[in-house]
């Protein structure tokens, strides 16, 4: 008997028709004989709209509030799906993140899993029932409830998937696998095959969201290989992300595009050892990540420090500055009106033709790069967002010649 | 230290305007000192909307789905209002039903609680913070989540307070007391100061929603005395329903109507023993109440039944009777088109004038009666639904001069 996760996220379960066609999926591989887990997000939009509601009676809600509020998402999609299935005539049962032993650390909004206790789940699977788990939530040593943080419930699923040793672990969205660029951006992008861990993490970070960044790492950590494909050609092989991918004819996996970031400028602070330090600092401790910093020196012997940020920590990121009572006589300053264009593959560095490729794409595109950055894995150029498509298009085309 | 528990019923946080009434109200029981437990319903039609979702998948969704689904609501409400009351700068702490201790029995949509474990609740007192419990959910032996039936959360707060030992039981909704008649239908009903649990508990059943008939029996059972009172005017006393609560200057305590109710009738059956028994055997079964029920034996030896039932139950109560092969040559038909008048007093049987005071008042007003049971506590009458005010009128006008 073995054992599949699946894992459903809020685009494939958005009205009750969608929820009947993941009742149906659940139970066709229930049928051939599996033991089936499936791991529920909370229906569309629902969390923005609990987000509102929290909005409107508090300007801080205390985080531990928010996460018993956020995980009623969950609980409301999980049990709606187990009346789907139960009307398909299969026996089933619902664990919210508590009951099916998913504890975690108690950092509200953004817990770890820490452990697994998977013995109600195996007992629930011993009765032949398909069990369906509310994502995105645990419980804490002190039983109050968590939540993993967005899509989250993927980190879920893959957790669930090493702790019971699955056969397969498939991530459910409207999408049917991963694409070299956004085929709603760019037309003849590719869907790839397989991907390994470290390029798949790296495209999740960089706007990929199909797939949770740290589900990713606990698949790599765990072998989970995980198969990401459309609920709504669920017939269709999706792609495979796996350890030692086979390589694509292509050398890099994708180019992505992360709209939702803001380049905050700090200038004119002194030249001294610490300048830098003391920004990053604050911001860390606000859990605000900083991500493609330069500094420059200019004549006068004064420094000018710019970063980007994710664009929902901006106005967050802007206030902690100029109220930290450290940089009042710099000029703070926020420009969201900014894109995040990436190129994912492996041994990018290794390459010296990569970077020269991406400048000779935006290039003859005419579209000028604002700021940049790289690693093994990505290179990363700040563009102006009316011209993000654009410059997302020519550097895929680029990379069909390469 | 006095423990106080409260409970805010749908209507006293409908929206963000209410809810933050409510946490009003419950910083300033905190602010003289005492210790606050707040026991809170899903907001405003909440509870509805979710059963239309459940609907929409599910002509039959399984009870124990139904559960899980339902307590969402309060998990939502709960959650917003310990944000509300966080905002005013107080600590509190949100605790569900599994973790307020609430341990009922299995019996999903109807669970009756069987202990309360309230070692957390102590827990979060003693640190100062004000609790704030979701009402109408428990959980069972199993760790399955549960709920206690609408109205429930009436039952969680007197079970909290008897639980507590708590010095008051304060139920909120919109309405600031116990009326003798429905102020919106007869406008010079008056609000009682104090009223027994035996007279409150048959309001209770017979058409005043604003508390729970079984809270009423918990509260007599532990000798809980509930103010019931208004959030949006949460300065003036309510009403005290206590033991020996000292008479009014009427006899009675408060007319009743009841629309959502059917009668039914099943007709020609054969005047055998056991006739009714089988009948009522039968909705017992499936949990359905039948209530004044009629037995008329013809002039042909045959005997015709009718009893009410909730509107609620009406559609299932017809099918079983016409399903159960006993009952196939027989008329079974439903009348919905009618309403119950209670008149709800202490030693209701023991004051013959009563009865003929109803009658007296019925035929001055040219109302016609269909039925008629009486008890210790009260006398119901069936009514056309479309007299029904009319009907409530006249008899409290009538008892004024009792």
């Amino acid at each position: 008997m073995s054992v599949i996760v699946m894992k459903f996220g809020g685009s494939c379960i958005v009205d009750a028709n969608a929820v009947k066609n993941a009742a149906r999926i659940i139970t066709g591989e229930y049928e051939k004989g599996n033991s089936v887990v499936a791991v529920v997000s909370a229906q569309g939009d629902t969390t923005d709209r609990l987000i509102r509601a929290a909005g409107e009676v508090s300007q801080k809600p205390p985080k531990r509030e928010l996460d018993v509020l956020m995980s009623a998402g969950e609980q409301l999609s999980v049990s709606l799906l187990a009346m789907a299935v139960s009307e398909l005539g299969f026996p089933c049962v619902t664990l919210l993140g508590w009951q099916a032993g998913i504890v975690t650390n108690s950092v509200f909004g953004h817990a770890r899993i820490r452990d697994i206790h998977p013995e109600r789940i195996k007992k629930e699977l011993s009765k032949k029932k398909i069990v369906l788990v509310a994502g995105f939530q645990g419980v804490d040593r002190k039983e109050n409830m968590t939540t993993l943080g967005r899509g989250g419930s993927d980190t879920t699923a893959v957790a669930l998937a090493a702790a019971l040793n699955a056969e397969k672990c498939q991530i459910y969205s409207k999408i049917d696998g991963i694409y070299t660029a956004d085929p709603a951006c760019v037309k003849d992008a590719v869907k790839l095959e397989e991907i390994d861990y470290d390029c798949m993490q790296e495209l999740s970070f960089l706007g990929v969201k199909v797939l949770n960044p740290r589900a990713v790492e606990l698949a790599k950590k765990y072998g989970v290989v995980i198969e990401v494909k459309s609920a709504f050609q669920s017939e269709k092989t999706g792609t495979f992300v796996k350890e030692d991918a086979k390589m694509e004819k292509m050398l890099i996996s994708g180019v992505t595009k992360m709209s939702n970031v803001a380049r905050i400028f700090v200038n004119d602070l002194e030249d001294a050892p610490g300048a830098g330090y003391g920004i990053f600092d604050l911001l860390n401790r606000s859990d605000i990540q900083a991500d493609i910093i330069t500094m420059a020196t200019g004549n006068n012997g004064r420094v000018d420090v710019s970063f980007c940020v994710s664009g929902d920590d901006a106005n967050e990121a802007v206030r902690l500055l100029r109220e930290s009572g450290l940089y009042e006589k710099n000029d703070v300053r926020c420009d969201k009106n900014v894109a995040k264009i990436s190129v994912v593959g492996v041994g990018m560095e290794s390459h010296p033709g990569v970077g020269i490729a991406i400048f000779e794409a935006l290039a003859g595109a005419k579209i000028n790069t604002m700021m940049l950055t790289s690693s093994e894995l990505r290179f990363s150029v700040i563009v102006k967002k009316d011209e993000a498509d654009k410059a997302v298009a020519a550097i895929h085309e680029r990379f069909k010649k390469y």
